[in-house]
């Protein structure tokens, strides 16, 4: 028997307990992980040096090792967000429906955990604990398969998160860590039917495709973001800069950073110059459409294949459109469907735009960046569903149920 | 350009008109559908002609023929189910979250479209209009590709669906017939990702696990039913045998049939010689344990590979347990996780089963045949999802939903 099999199978035979848990028996658990990473930060620190060695051996380049790195600061951080998780609701065992036939059948929709959650990830080790935190949360077992770079980091992590389960009632087994390298055993959990109920990629595109291409186990998509921003002829000049700023660069290696601003021609006549120049104070390369550049000399003429792009760097695209239809035309064909805004003041483009443009998280008159659990207020989030089954936008608990039907009768048969 | 792709994209370009159109403008267009099937029956009727004729020529069996089969009364049935999607509650649009966040935004979660689902089905086709009138019902277009044996009468059925929708304010081009009979239409659908946004399945166990297998769009996984009914110590021996035939003979074709009986040693020594009477009465071939066929000796033993098989026919195996926890057990090893049934007059016995049973629904004493869209009072069902994600049971109208975020600010940016 394989790793993957070997493993998942020991996940999936702890469905049944962690399903009956209360929600205090989790929280529990959910606080002895976090102490435990406390008291053993030093040596997953030893084991993440392991890491950081071997990735610079490798060459693997700075920017990459950070995302790698855990320091007690961030091992805190990390213990700090499995105890915020104990504050969120546990949704399991919600009635969501209830309701008597007229034959008095009484029927209760239940929520009930997903049951064994496949989570496949790359370099960060944080995302083994938080991944973990809230698919314990909602009663899942989880099998992780993070990035081999991080391999020592997380096997050290596992060890202790299972060394403090041990003295809770929730089954250490819950939590497998997949340790082959090799990216046969990535193929082997996306077949895994019958083992895996769910597969959440995290990563980079290339992770994610190859996950949502290959699975025959159901798959929530995730994170693939070329995120618009309209600026509509009359919209406030002030605010159209102010947000287009913080789309693109308060943090543009995130997936709701915007990749391509749409401007009227008319706003653009009067702001694009100086817009132009607010972006190159905070050093984004622009590249234009010939009127783009006719206003900014310094951009580059874009490409159809720039607009289909997904920079995660300080590079816009810019495109000058004649008007709101024109726009929507451009969001259509090329946005991922992740977040789109409109900044406008014209009160029926902002609603044509709300509801037309197909997308998990539509904005008026605010910063794509938002898109995200924790400004939601969901406390907490797993991923942001690009997809339209199941969940779509922030995942926070809910996201990581599913439902039973409880019927209770009198002996009623069908007639 | 092959015959799915144009279709689907044709398909795709009318989703954003129909996920504008109002409730009223959907239901006008369900009504003239309805019609035209009415005053089209002789031409429909004619088409079936031809596939039943194609199809006795291939020598297909007389209740395939049947599943075939159109006449005036099935015709007026078919339009009878599409006026009834008109009075179903439309779910698109619905407000499902609405809250304000402290920096002011305000966000509401809408009910919107799926977008394009794509069907793949067998024989039957009565399930062109159902499924089309329910995906049309709920802002959706439809990609259909049904059975080659139906092919001309599916074909006829469009055709006169599309000249009704030319009449309404409902695109045409949102129902898709793919009349390609090669197995590689099939296959290209369960690849089309970025056109279709979720296929369904609907058919026998091998054509939804060609789907499951093979398709890189998200599925919602039907149909495969191995359910079982555990008749407990003490239950009344009365409701027992009463739900064990409905369950097993009522219609044993269908998914939320029972396949498997556990009963209890106890039980058993009393009654399961009168039950296997019963059985017999209404020509139920029986498979047993060997404590089983010790009781009902004309009962042929049974194997393991019986108990992981779907029947679908008058043919029951019956196994003898201990108790409530070997009945857990075996229903954990061999259920398909669609209908699962205890009866029992103990409350303890009947929480647990409730509880512990990972199934879609689970019925304390009441016949498993109940899961059904119009029994649980959903007015329709486009199948019943045996998988956990996005939907579970029997689905109506909301199952194929999904949601938007809209969010509305005066300027908000990320700190």
């Amino acid at each position: 028997m394989s790793e993957v099999v070997k493993k998942a199978s020991l996940a999936k035979q702890t469905t049944g307990v962690l399903a009956g848990l209360t929600t205090d028996q989790k929280n529990e658990a959910l606080l002895a992980m976090a102490a435990a990473l406390r008291q053993e930060a030093e040596s997953i620190i030893a084991a993440n040096a392991d890491d950081l060695e071997r990735g610079r051996k490798a060459g693997t380049p700075e920017s990459m090792l950070d995302r790698l790195a855990l320091d007690v600061s961030r091992i805190n951080g990390i213990a700090e967000g499995l105890q915020q998780i104990t504050d969120l609701p546990d949704p399991i065992g919600d009635t969501l429906e209830a309701f008597e036939r007229p034959n008095g059948l009484s029927i209760e929709k239940i929520r009930v955990p997903l049951g064994v959650i496949g989570i496949i990830y790359e370099a960060r080790p944080n995302v083994t604990v938080d991944a973990a935190g809230l698919c314990l949360k909602t009663g899942n077992a989880v099998v992780l398969r993070g990035g081999s770079s991080a391999l020592s980091s997380n096997r050290r992590i596992v060890e202790v998160l299972h060394k403090a389960l041990a003295q809770t009632s929730l089954p250490a087994d819950a939590i497998q860590l997949i340790e082959d390298p090799n990216r046969s055993s990535v193929d082997e959990m996306l077949k895994l039917n019958g083992l895996l109920d769910v597969i959440i990629p995290r990563g980079g595109s290339s992770l994610i495709q190859n996950v949502v291409l290959n699975a025959t186990v159901p798959v929530i998509e995730t994170g693939a973001g070329i995120c618009h921003t309209y600026l509509d002829k009359g919209s406030d000049p002030e605010m159209a800069e102010q947000i287009s700023l913080n789309a693109k660069a308060q943090r543009p290696s995130v997936c709701n950073a915007m990749e391509t601003l749409l401007v009227h021609r008319d706003f653009a006549a009067e702001h694009l110059s100086a817009l132009g120049e607010a972006f190159r104070k905070v050093n984004v390369e622009l590249r234009g459409c010939p009127e783009t550049v006719a206003l900014i000399p310094w951009a580059v003429p874009v490409t159809l294949e720039d607009f289909a792009t997904e920079y995660n760097d300080y590079i816009l695209n810019i495109r000058i459109v004649s008007g709101l239809d024109e726009a929507l035309r451009h969001i259509d064909e090329y946005s991922t469907r992740h977040s789109e805004c409109i900044v406008t003041e014209n009160a029926e483009h902002a609603a044509r735009f709300l509801q037309e443009v197909d997308a998990a998280a539509v904005y008026h008159n605010a910063s794509t960046r938002f898109t995200d659990g924790f400004e939601f207020g969901f406390g907490a989030e797993i991923g942001i569903s690009t997809q339209k089954l199941h969940a779509r936008g922030p995942m926070g608990l809910p996201a990581l149920t599913s439902c039973k039907y409880k019927i209770r009768g009198t002996g009623q048969i069908r007639g």
